[in-house]
């Protein structure tokens, strides 16, 4: 875990000059927010965090207010999708201090994210500085107490004006934050994948490439219009073999073992994913990581040895699975409540991430 | 094949009343454009149409100078690729008269695009008046002649700014048009993929979503470091089926039979495929639709049999290809030059598009 501190030091050495350029919003919006009532990613705090690449180089990063940026219609991000983008979460705890949850890993799952679709890769040095920077002029947004949390997002896009079907030489690298509640509201009810698929062998799927979103809308909304909240995406050869979620890792318990998929290039390697295989390890709970087949847990549901299944990301953190439908049939999981391991995990992460108990990995990550 | 008077009829009684707006430019930037020096994508015509979707409705449509526009950082299209696009070409006869070539079947492919990336379809007779009045505008920007053209991008984007993972609820038609000369300068060889994929059965693939083609561009450029300037995408389960190209759909000539893959959830049902398939059987050239092992063509190559493969796409028309690379063996493809299906049947494409031969299957739509 790198601190601030160990990277202003490295930032002095490196060839990267920062010189964040800070303009301040003249007034808040914050007193127009109503807290107790806010809709996902549709509120947006004063400020943003933009730098733009040209020339080879990342140009002078700036914190400006929040505002629209003007665009030509021939943006290769219009035509070609070449984007990625992160999400992660700030916390407040009651003594006003924020934190992050393994920054780290969504700055390097961005570059990976880049790499993967030809764009180049963001200067760890900027990104921590214009984040930290970003934070401590919004922190305001920030409501303490668990439930609560700023979503920020992370991302970056091809910004030159000409459409030929190659890789862009103009790139923008933005930071915008949202305050959040809980994502998805009460259970949730899945549908898995037969006939769709998420990502392919040799694809996309291990990236948070923007495309990859967009092509689950169709499928989700066929999936919603049959009741399901969300889809189980499944393998693209075979659909036998379960995956993931659109915006969540999932875990499977069969009897007091938990199950989840390994990741392949076709998986997003999560952050809360790896955190919960550890969690489960500090916990006693053998938690499996191999590849699980949907007739696996088709029969488990049939002999009362399948418990829970939960999805596991950032935005949702950890969210109970109620039931799921395969090859049209319904499967429902037991009630089990307050004894279930999404309940004891989902409480064990939010006090890591709210400064309410040890944090013995280090994952914390405090602005300064 | 539709024609305009055909579509105003329809639009009269149709509940879509255009009503197109049109602001001209004020002067004309044709006067310092280099036609001879002209690079693929970066110049654009005198004016540019858009029509946003709100409130469950497309608005009035308008025709306005080509100009930079404003977005929101939170815009759905930047966070989730939900983007679809066409290209198009508009050629000019000696006497000046303007053609489209089967205008249609981008029409309705871009439909389908975006119904699998649940965006709204776009009006008929929106897109024909729209491209209509368009290209009459800037018609000073089509040079007569076979190898010039008008490249035409029709897009629609996602542009509510909210950056819940779900699809979006305001949207952006535009049509973008930029001069164009050929598309690839000269021969081109070809990697065929073995690792990466370019689409998964159940995906996205037949679409023209914008997050297919940012998703190539990184393997696209292992494979130019190699020497060549495409990859032949293979069937992401088995790497063992020839599918298309970046671009473009393939074509291999054994012997003296055509032969081509099956489009699929996976392949773009090309219009250049399509047109040469039919102008293949009207030439008496033998062209079986079919899946293609790579060890086919591997085979094919050795015995001597192999006699062309080319790429057939709007934009590059017919490209043929000089050789292509696989498990690390370079294979070259003989030299026939003027004998060669590709040289001929390229020539009669153009010769139809350009008005200078016979239409027989009304694929030219004349610009009125
Ligand atoms: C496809 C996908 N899977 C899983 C996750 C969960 O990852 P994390 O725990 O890092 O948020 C996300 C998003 O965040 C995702 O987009
Ligand atoms: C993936 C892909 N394949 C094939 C083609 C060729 O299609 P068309 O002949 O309609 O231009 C295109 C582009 O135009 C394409 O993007």
């Amino acid at each position: 875990m790198t601190n601030f501190a160990e990277l202003n030091t490295k930032k002095m050495s490196s060839t990267y000059t920062s010189n964040l350029r800070i303009e301040k919003a003249a007034t808040s919006k914050l007193k127009d927010v109503n807290f107790e009532n806010i809709a996902f990613g549709k509120t947006f705090t004063d400020h943003m965090f933009m730098c733009d690449f040209v020339n080879g180089e990342w140009q002078q990063p700036q914190i400006m207010p929040y505002q629209p940026m003007t665009m030509q219609p021939s943006a290769r991000v219009f035509h070609y999708g070449q984007a990625v983008f992160e999400g992660m979460k700030a916390y407040k705890d009651d003594d006003g201090k924020v934190f992050l949850f393994r920054p780290e890993e969504n700055f390097k799952r961005i570059n990976k994210s880049s790499a993967r679709l030809a764009m180049p890769e963001f200067p760890k040095d900027y990104f921590f500085e214009g984040l930290t920077t970003l934070l401590n002029l919004d922190k305001d947004w920030i409501k303490p107490g668990v439930g609560n949390s700023l979503y920020i997002r992370p991302f970056a896009i091809a910004i030159d004006p000409a459409i030929a079907a190659a890789p862009g030489e103009s790139y923008r690298f933005m930071i915008i934050c949202a305050p959040a509640k809980a994502y998805y509201k009460g259970t949730v009810k899945v549908l898995i994948a037969e006939q769709f698929s998420r990502s392919a062998n040799g694809g996309v799927g291990y990236a948070k490439a923007a495309g990859n979103y967009a092509a689950q809308f169709y499928p989700t909304n066929l999936a919603q219009q049959k009741g399901y909240q969300q889809v189980i995406w499944t393998d693209a050869d075979t659909h036998t073999f379960l995956e993931e979620a659109g915006t969540m890792n999932v875990f499977f318990r069969i009897n007091d073992t938990l199950i989840t998929a390994p990741t392949s290039d076709r998986i997003l390697d999560g952050v809360t994913r790896k955190s919960l295989i550890q969690l489960a390890e500090d916990n006693n709970i053998k938690c499996e990581v191999r590849p699980i087949k949907v007739n696996e847990i088709v029969e488990a549901s049939k002999n009362g040895s399948l418990k829970e299944i939960f999805g596991a990301g950032t935005a949702a953190v950890i969210s109970p699975i109620e039931g799921f439908e395969y090859q049209d049939t319904y499967y429902e999981l037991p009630e089990i409540g307050a004894h279930s391991y999404s309940s004891m995990l989902k409480e064990r992460m939010l006090n890591i991430q709210h400064n309410l108990a040890e944090d013995k990995h280090h994952w914390r990550y405090e602005i300064k």
